[in-house]
């Protein structure tokens, strides 16, 4: 009885998930949802990233929580485009969601957007957002299980971001170990370990964002 | 559109809660329905709580996860009764799931029951479970804001467990502030730092169980 009603649900976001692809296609923006549990560094990744390449790109922020703005306030403290969506409880971002929010957004300044859904392994992975690409967030103080018991999420990104690299050595987490449950849920995923806290790792993340900004000029 | 589906969702499980709390109430079982995010630690407290209570009382665990049964195999290895539901992807469990599982527990010889909820800050959060009380565990390496952004959980909570106490000084982690974040959402949560890990804190933890269980028998 159940199954209609998710079903509609999710053919209802796929479209609306469709019409925001396009909008991303036509202004030339490159958009990223980032999806991880609560508290693996999202936020404070974003800000880092937002700080080192603000003479490379315009970037824009759209921060997802169930009902704080504090995430958006802190993004733009960095000089960033940000809007805050409040879901009201709801465990996920969608396509609605994020249509509305661009209504804030000046979209003809805007290379990279950065869509940071709700603190949630689970229920974003099922709701495309027109992103180019998902991008996975995982704390090693979270266990290096986790992409095994959590594949979806692991499964429909292009890279997954081993975040908190600095607390490796006071933590049980095998890098490997992670990656093969990763590769497992998605044999094409990238990984790269890095700290948002000290650094170690990014230029990695940044070349990413570099190779896949490049990409999106040339489409 | 949609909240006429949530609203009957919500009320069929308030109904099946309302069994299961009369079952449990019948059997003399003190149910506790575990909640956290992912990785903040619950099954390593469950096998934990498991070893260093075995003397005292009979216990059992139902294992709520997406697809895996590593944490029902995991907490079975301490001697303790445990079944596993695996949520195909949902992501919460439900009373329906728990009476279901009740079956292939015996439930004469069970003193307290662990529900081990699957990894999620948001979605468990509004379904009872027949549960005596809720408890919700947070890692310190999510960071002492969770308790502002997920305020739900802890409002339905009764006892906040700060897990993984042993990375406090490698972490931006105020204990203060998390409580005070939690005591906002609910006034009367009990807060116990403590870390599964190295042991520390846990006394607090068994006091409090030793007490339930106690009102629980008088009941």
């Amino acid at each position: 009885m159940e199954i209609p009603v998710v079903r509609n649900v999710l053919e209802a976001n796929e479209r609306i998930s469709g019409q925001l692809k396009k909008l991303f296609a036509d202004k030339g923006i490159l958009a990223l949802n980032l999806m991880s549990s609560p508290g693996a560094g999202k936020t404070t990744l974003l800000e880092r990233t937002l700080r080192d390449l603000s003479e490379d790109y315009r970037m824009a922020v759209i921060e997802g929580d169930l009902q704080t703005d504090n995430d958006a306030r802190r993004v733009a403290a960095t000089g960033a485009q940000a809007v805050q969506i409040n879901t009201q409880g709801g465990c996920h971002l969608d396509g609605s969601m994020v249509m509305a929010a661009l209504e804030a957004l000046n979209l003809e300044g805007i290379d990279i957007l950065f869509i940071e859904n709700v603190g949630n392994l689970v229920c974003p992975a099922e709701f495309s957002l027109g992103e180019d690409a998902n991008v996975t967030i995982l704390s090693v103080a979270e266990g290096d299980d986790k992409p095994e018991k959590y594949p979806l999420v692991f499964h429909v990104s292009k890279i997954m971001l081993l975040n908190k690299t600095d607390l490796l050595p006071y933590v049980d987490f095998d890098l490997g170990r992670a990656a093969g449950f990763a590769r497992t849920a998605n044999p094409e995923i990238k990984v790269f370990p890095l700290s948002a806290r000290t650094g170690e790792g990014l230029a990695a993340w940044y070349d990413w964002l570099h190779t896949m900004r490049a990409a999106k000029s040339r489409a």
